[in-house]
C-alpha cells in the first residue's frame, strides 16, 4: 500500500500517519519529493484493519499495491488450470462447446437439441430451467422438471449438462441432475448464491456481470474458491456500455487480460454478448483466436417460437455450419473440438 | 407493438407477418412507405407469446410502444405514493432522512450513532448487518446480532429503522427487528430475492442496481409490487461509468425521469454514489432541489476506524452541519424535515 | 512517480530502472515489500524525457502522483478566480444565466429572445452560428450572419453575447462581434483549436467532452491557458453513459469535483445534459444547489418549430417562471442573479 | 417516422399532428389501438422541416425508421467498397497492414521502421507528424518534417504511407507527401476537419471517436463523403467503457455491425485500444476472424524511448512474429497479405 499525501501535507500530519502503521507492527519506508511526500507501506496489511488512510488530515490519495484475490491469482498460480467437468474437461487443449436453448421449454425441445449440437462438435449441453427476466409477466422457466430434462439428455446423448442456478434452493435441486452451475451474469455480485455455489461440489461456470470490472470478477470468482471450490470457469458476455446496435459489447480484450491475471479458464458466449444471430458466427471466430478455451451458443429448433432469446439463438443448420467453420481455427491454436 | 420491415422485404414477407399476427387475434395497421413499411400491431401483446418478430424474414427492427411494468407505472397510477414505515411515512410532503453507518460493528457504535442522528434530524437509522464486500476477505457483517442493535435503536430513539437483505434467510430473520427491508444495488435484478421481499409484508427500498436502467429498475420494482407488496420506495445511488473522481457517477436527472414515470418515491444516497466525504453536502442540497423525497446518508462516530467505507462517511458534528444547511432547501420544496 | 515491481523482478531489473532514473539526476527511494518492491521516484520527472517504465523488464505499473495540469490547479492557485466578460464577470459571488436559442435562425428571433431573457434575468445571450451536426444534411448555421444579429442584440439589450466556434476561420470572425467564445464538447480535444482560442484575447466557454474526464477536461482547459488566456470557464453538460431516458447523464458530482481540482469558475447547461424541456427546471436548481456558478439554458420563442434541439428548449413563460424559481436558491447559495 | 401517443392524447390533439404532416405534403397513417395511437408518417421527411412533434401536445415519443446516412448506407450500395490507395488497395480481398511509430521522432527512427515492417509484411507506414496528446506539454509532433521523412520512406521502400491530420493547414501540407489522411478519435466529430477532408483528393481512413455510436460515426463519414470523395475507411480503436485493465475497450462487434450497415473497408487498431503491448498479437488475429479488412499497429526500434505510446508498440523482432502468425488466419479468411 502506497499513500500519497497532499503538497503541503504538515510534518505532524505524516508523523501521525506513520505512527499509526508502526504501530500494527508495519514498516514504513518515506520518499520526500520536491512536491509531495510518499508514504510506502510494508508488511501485511490486513494488520491495518480499519484505519481509513483516505480520510487522514494531509492525505491525497491511497494506492492499493497487491490484489485482493489470491486463490484466483496467477501470480501465485502460475500453470494455467484444467477443470474437469463429467468425462470432459476445460482447459488449454481444448475447445469446449457449450450449446443449447435459452430456457428448457419442453422435453421434445431439449432432447431435439440435444442430439443437434452433439452431432454438430458441441460437448455441453446448455439449457436454463431457471430464468431471470427483467419483467415478472415474462416466462420464468421450467425448474425442476427442466431439470431433469437436462439429465434424461445427458444419459442419451453422453453431453455434459449445465443449468445456471438462482437460488440457494435452486442449488440445492440442480446439483442432483447437472454437471454444472452457472452463475448469471445478474448475480455476479450475489455473494450468498457465490458461498452456496462454492459448497455445491460440482465445478462452476461464472458469468461477468454486466457492468463488473475484471477485478470485481476474479473477486467474484474468489468467493467460490474461498469456500474450497477450485473448479471455476468464467463466461465473458458481453458488458454494458453506450453502444446499442448490440444488446451488450462483447469485451474480447478480457480474454488476453484474464490470462494474465489469473489461471481460470475462460470462454466466450456471443449470443448474449450481441443478442444478433448475424453476428454471432464473427464473434465465435473471433474468441478462439483471441484465446478463449470455450464458446457458448444458444441454439433452439425454432428460434422464431423461442420462449427467451430467439433472436439470437442459431437453428440447427446454422449451428452446424459454425461448427465446421470453427475447426479450422481451433487447429490453428492448438485445441482439439469433440 | 411497431414492426418496422427492410426496405426490400418482399409482400410475401409481410404477408406472412400480417397473418401470424392476425391469427392471434390482434389487428394490423400496414403504413406503406417510399423507403420501409411499417406493421402496427393493435391488441394485446401477450397474445403473441413465443413469435420473435425480430429475426423473421424482411424484419429490420421492433419497436415496443408501452412500458412492461404497469403496477409502478405512472400512467395509471396519476397520484404520487406516500409509503407508511412505522409511525413515519416517505413521500412528496415529507423530507426523509436515514442516516447511519454502513456497517453495524457494535452495539455501542450503533446506539450512539442513533442518538446523533436524531438529534441532528433523521428520521430512519439506517445500518448494514448483512455486508456484500467485492472481495470475501473483509468484514462481512454482524448477522443477526447486528439486527437486534437495530431493534434495539429503535426503541431507545423512536426512529424507524432500516436494513439490507441479502439472502432469503436474511429476510426471514431481518423482519423480525426492523421497519423496512433494504435491497442492495448488487441485488437488484437477484429476482428471487425481489420475490421474496415482495411477500415479507414490511416496505421496502430498491436500490438502483450499478448500470441498471431505469426502466429495468421499474421492472426490479414491478417483481416486489407484483407478489402484492405496494410499498416500495427507490434509492438512486450512483451509477457506473468511465469517470473515476467519484466512486460512482451520481445520475440526479434519475429523480425527474422517475416522477413522471412512476408514483413511488425516490430518495438519493450521495455517499455510496461519490464514496467522497467531502461531495456529500454539495450533492445531498442538489438531490432536494432536484425534488428528491429523501436522503441516505453514512455517519459513523470515527469514519477513519470504520470497517466499511470510512471514507465516504460524515462524522456527528459534520452530519448536523449537513442538517442544518439542508433545512432552508427542504422549506423552499415545501417538505417537512424532522 | 512510483513504480510497482512485479512479485518475482530480479534485483537485476530493480538495479537498471534505478540506474536509469539516478543517471538523469533524480533520486530513487526503494520500498522492498514482502511480496513487492516499490520504487519511488523523486524530482523533476520531464528529466526522464522518453523512458516508459510500464515496459521495462519487472515492472508491473506506473502511479503518477501529480496532475499533468498546472495553470487551471487549484493546489497552485488556492483562491476562485472570477473571469471577467464585457461589463459583467462569472465567479463566485453571481448566479451567470446564459440564455438563448440553440441555433441563430434570424434576426427577429434572436432579437426577440433577447429582450425576453434579459426581461426574465439572464445577463449572457447564447445563439449557436456555427452548428456541428450530426448529420451533414442537418442545419448548419448562419454562420457571419448569425454573429451579426448577435452583436445587434447586445447593443439593444446590454447582454454579453457567448457564441460557438468550430475553426480557426470561426475564430477570427467570432472575436468581432461577440464577448465570449465557446468550445463545444464535439470539440474539446480539437487541440489546435484550443490553442487558437487560447489566443483569441476573449475569455472561452469550455464545454465538457462527451467521455471526457475532469483531468482530460482540465488538460484542455490548459491548452487554452498556456497560451496566455486564463481567462476559461468550464460547462457541465452531461457525459455519455449506457442511459438513455435521457440525451446524456448529467454527471452533476463534477461541480463539487472540479470545485477542489480548479480554481475556474463552472457552469451547467441542464438543457443539452438531458434533452428534454421538462426536466430543465429541477436540474437548473440542483446545478445551483451543487455550487455552480451559472446555468445556460435554451430558450426559443417557437420551441416546436426549432431548427435544432426543440425539444429541450423552454418558451419565453417557461423561462421566466424559470428564473423566478431559481431567485431563492440563489439567494440561499450567496449568489446575486441580474 | 413514427409517433407515439400518449395513452390519454386527447382526439384534438391528434388531429392538429396529422394536420400538420398532411399540409406539408406527407401521407399519414393512424393505428389506434388499445392503450395507444400511434401516427406512421409517409413521404419525404426532410419537407416537415422545422416541426419537433416530441413536444408537442399529447406525443409521448418520436422513433425514426431510416437512418440519415446514405452514402455510406449498404442499403443503397450493396456491394463491398475497394478503396485504392497509391498501388495498394483496401478492401475484401487483402488483409491490409499499417504499421509504424506512434509518432515520427526522426528520419533515422522512420526509416528504420519502414524498412522492417515492410520485411515483415506490411503494405503501409504509418507515422505521426501532428499529435493529438492530451497534455499540452507532451511531445506534440515534428509537422512538416515528419512527413517529409514520410514521403522518404514511401519512396525508399514503397509502402503506401499514412499520417495523422489535425487542422486545415496540416490538411493542405500532408497531401503534398502522404497517400492517406487519417482523422484520430479526437476529432471525429470535428465536422469542420471533415468536410476538408472530403476534399482533399486522397484516400481517408476515419477512426472512431472515443464514446462514438456507431450511426454516428458513418454519419461522420457521410460528411467526407458528401464533399464528394468516396475512399473513406473506418477504423476501430477501441471505445470508453467502466473497464480500466485495458486503455480502451476494442468493440470488435463494430466489425461484424459495420459489415452489415456499410459498404465502406474496417480496419482494426489493438495498439491503441488497449494501451499494453502483450495484448496486441491475441487481439490481431481475433480482429482477422471477426472480418476486419485490415489492422493498424504501432512499432518502434526502440519502444522503451518512444515519446509517444511506447508502452502500446513492439519491438520488429515482435511484429515479425506478429505477421507470421498472421498469415494463417488470412488465408482462412480468403485475404492476401503482402
Amino acid at each position: 500500500m502506497i499513500i500519497i499525501m497532499k503538497p503541503k501535507a504538515s510534518k505532524e500530519a505524516i508523523k501521525k500517519i506513520t505512527c499509526q502503521i508502526e504501530e500494527k507492527g508495519l514498516q514504513v519506508h518515506l520518499s520526500e519529493g520536491h512536491e509531495v511526500t510518499i508514504v510506502g507501506v510494508v508488511g501485511d496489511k490486513s494488520l491495518l484493519g480499519g484505519i481509513n488512510f483516505e480520510i487522514a488530515e494531509g492525505v491525497d490519495k491511497v494506492v492499493a499495491v497487491t490484489e485482493s484475490y489470491k486463490l484466483a491469482n496467477r501470480k501465485f498460480h502460475p500453470e494455467a488450470s484444467v477443470v474437469p467437468v463429467g468425462s470432459t474437461s476445460i482447459g488449454p487443449e481444448t475447445l469446449t462447446i457449450m450449446a443449447g436453448p435459452c430456457a428448457v421449454e419442453s422435453r421434445e425441445q431439449l432432447l431435439e437439441t440435444a442430439f443437434a449440437v452433439k452431432k454438430a462438435g458441441a460437448n455441453f449441453l446448455r439449457g436454463g430451467a431457471y430464468k431471470p427476466r427483467t419483467s415478472p409477466y415474462s416466462f420464468q422457466g421450467l425448474e425442476e422438471e427442466g431439470l431433469k430434462y437436462m439429465k434424461e439428455a445427458r444419459e442419451a446423448t453422453g453431453l455434459a449438462v449445465i443449468c445456471e442456478v438462482t437460488s440457494h434452493h435452486a442449488i440445492e435441486t440442480a446439483v442432483k441432475y447437472v454437471d454444472m452451475l452457472q452463475i448469471g451474469a445478474r448475480n455476479m455480485q450475489n455473494f450468498e448464491l457465490l458461498k452456496e455455489a462454492g459448497k455445491a461440489g460440482i465445478p462452476v461456470l461464472l458469468k461477468r456481470g454486466l457492468s463488473a470490472t475484471i477485478d470485481e470478477w476474479l473477486n467474484a470468482a474468489e468467493y467460490i474458491m474461498s469456500e474450497g471450490n477450485e473448479h471455476v470457469v468464467l463466461c465473458e458476455r458481453g458488458i454494458r456500455t453506450y453502444e446499442t446496435s448490440t444488446r451488450n459489447t462483447l469485451d474480447i480484450s478480457a480474454v488476453p487480460v484474464l490470462r494474465s491475471k489469473t489461471h481460470l479458464p475462460v470462454i466466450v458466449d456471443p449470443s448474449h454478448a450481441t443478442g444478433v444471430r448475424a453476428y454471432v458466427p464473427p464473434l465465435a471466430k473471433c474468441a478462439i483466436a483471441a484465446g478463449a478455451d470455450g464458446l457458448m451458443i444458444e441454439v433452439h429448433p425454432n428460434p422464431a417460437c423461442a420462449l427467451s432469446d430467439g433472436p439470437q439463438s442459431l437453428t440447427f443448420e446454422q449451428f452446424e455450419d459454425l461448427t465446421a467453420s470453427l475447426r479450422p481455427y481451433a487447429k490453428l491454436e492448438g485445441r482439439n473440438l469433440g
